[in-house]
């Protein structure tokens, strides 16, 4: 199958990352946990619009490829539940006076939306036990609990969904990565508001960080996982 | 002048980050520290080489395009000393034979560099006093005191040089942001071993992390800082 | 004036890390905030009683020794404010059924504090733009955006009231000292449920993290920096 | 058995933690590894003597008391190569020109230690594979990528020796806690240069953070586990 990159990163790049040694599969773990990350309607609209009708409602809103993603974290989703694996929600919550900063500055948007874009997109929402994981930054590590969490549900493993690619979705990765997690994006569960940035992100994620594959090769590897 | 992402984004996907409120610029702040992350000859080689040569020295070499660079951060290096201000070397030192983990799988050539391949280059290589940080991942932040050099210095702001943009520097710079530190990156002091992901993740922090600009309007600002 | 650790630390103790060289002071810095950690309800009790009685109400509460507390952060508070410096709450927010873990396991008390225990002692509650920072875990650090909040607002020291002496108060001193914030712990505005416990911790803060001092002394440096 | 606590913390007191809801045991876990902390020379001199000639050759020196800490460490130790579990080396190294700061100020001494104080102790030192973690700071998670290798590790649980139980121990017991590992401090093996302070802290630890038991308990709990 065609990597979503192929065609706006060269051959001639994949062949460079190829020989000095980049990509390797890590695979993933005995216990993974699903993050879910921003599937608010800020970031996909109340309705299935295109992007140019979705940001006259939020001007945070991808529009339909978050919808597409929504329709395929909706039976992962309810893979992880069948499977009885943990399921955590980084998520933004409303803005508050005092949050000001760098990202008050530099997307003035962000801070604007109104209350009805801060809930979850009901095809995919939170259910009791699920873990709530508020944040104020990109990466849901940053300035959250999330590892503690993790260390408590003895997870080794990230199976990352959300957007936006090139935001939330990459800075979690890097830091899963980091911590040691396993971190795995399945392709058709992430989303972002560039075609270019969101290929391009899944090529830096699947050379550096995670193993970047199919939805389905993600279902059948947990389905094998379960089975065990 | 064209932003080095033109040509690579759609000139669509930039109208719509506009149309979404991306990309404002923060301004320098008042106490800048330069960060000059893994400028070491495992990055760009032991000689100036195109990449294809550099890489048969240390896989992880860029060459060429990392040598460019290093032509433009020792005056930007020199500015800061003439300043008097931080300067800072988050590096990789030699693994040691506990360095396994997620690094380790997915790119495993990163374990095998031969030792003088964590040299820094000696055009821009630290001097007594200056801050040396080792690391064993991605951003400069993860798993280091960093942030407390930075409070103690009373630095507010970052200049982030060196290497790769798609990897450390992306990484240093999303974290820098997110504790609030006002982060810029010159253009011509980042490299990568792909010019497509070099170009996107600048556009990236362009619009989400960082002011990106020329070197030149850089150490402009920085020299006005200095006059006060 | 007799430290609050004399006739529990011995003399020979105190002689001992004098020896050692520990506990020269630091000096407060330019740019204080100040933190109100955990005066809520639930560490004090809703009306002034004494120990044994509180713990009725609330097993966590502290009784009279946090409301003779809150008395001295009042006006300590009013000065803060006065002077224009930042003022932030880091607290416990009403558990959810994802809080497990070893909190839970070691101190279960906690898991189940009524309702009206999380609401702020009105003497001493936020203000809009106060920043309110929700904890998981001991250290007002762990987990949360803090250090953010203070790189944004230019923070370079502390002055950390509230409760545990021992807990909360310990942990986020220790980590406010690791990050470089200079620290100050006014001995009247800390409060414990062990008086022993208590005054040994002030001692080791002292020794090895913080200026202990009366708060009369605290509000003379703040003055004194407010004239400036 | 006594606990070391009593005499010092008053009845009173341990009756009112106990009606508070503290101090409820958490148990071992299936992965424990054994953190060894800042034993090296500095910490007890290189030799066995008293604290007040200790100190003539390190000012950190805490003399006996470590010593004797050092003979209840070996056997540990010896038991978790046994077992073929981790063992991690947390450690202070020789100080550099921009190693300034809170610490700087607040402990000279530390700043001034002769270079075989930094030695690990022969009887306990680390092995080829054991994880040598260098610190600039009292936890030994604070500013390192401690957790990261807790992960790839797959460790839920850590066995906490070394000094100062008041310093050092105490911080990264309450970092552990936090992060959720379940902590044990085996009471012979960490040490202290004020006998209050170590007592003190051992109850905190023991009400708040921590399962605090004799060595031999410890050990044959590590058996129990083996033998599964």
């Amino acid at each position: 199958m065609a990597q979503p990159w192929e065609g706006i990163v060269s051959a001639d790049e994949i062949a460079a990352y190829e020989a000095a040694g980049f990509g390797r599969p890590q695979g993933m773990g005995k216990r993974p946990a699903l993050l879910i990350i921003d599937v608010q309607y800020r970031t996909v609209g109340t309705k299935r619009e295109p992007f140019w009708d979705a940001i006259k409602e939020f001007k945070t809103a991808c529009g339909e490829p978050g919808w597409r993603a929504v329709d395929h974290i909706a039976p992962l989703l309810a893979l992880f539940r069948e499977l009885n694996l943990p399921v955590i929600y980084p998520y933004v919550s409303p803005k508050e006076s005092f949050d000001v900063g760098r990202l008050a500055e530099k997307v003035p948007a962000l801070m604007k939306v109104a209350a009805n874009g801060y809930q979850f997109v009901p095809e995919v929402a939170p259910r009791e036990q699920d873990i709530l994981l508020p944040k104020k930054h990109p990466s849901a590590f940053f300035g959250t609990p999330l590892v503690s969490y993790l260390v408590d549900l003895g997870v080794d493993s990230l199976v990352v969904t959300g957007c936006t690619t090139s935001g939330c979705v990459r800075g979690s990765v890097v830091d899963g990565f980091a911590y040691n997690f396993r971190c795995t994006v399945p392709i058709e569960c992430v989303y972002d508001r560039s075609a270019t940035s969101h290929a391009v992100n899944l090529f830096d994620m699947a050379a550096k960080y995670a193993d970047v594959k199919p939805v389905a090769e993600v279902m059948a590897e947990l389905r094998a996982l379960g089975a065990k």
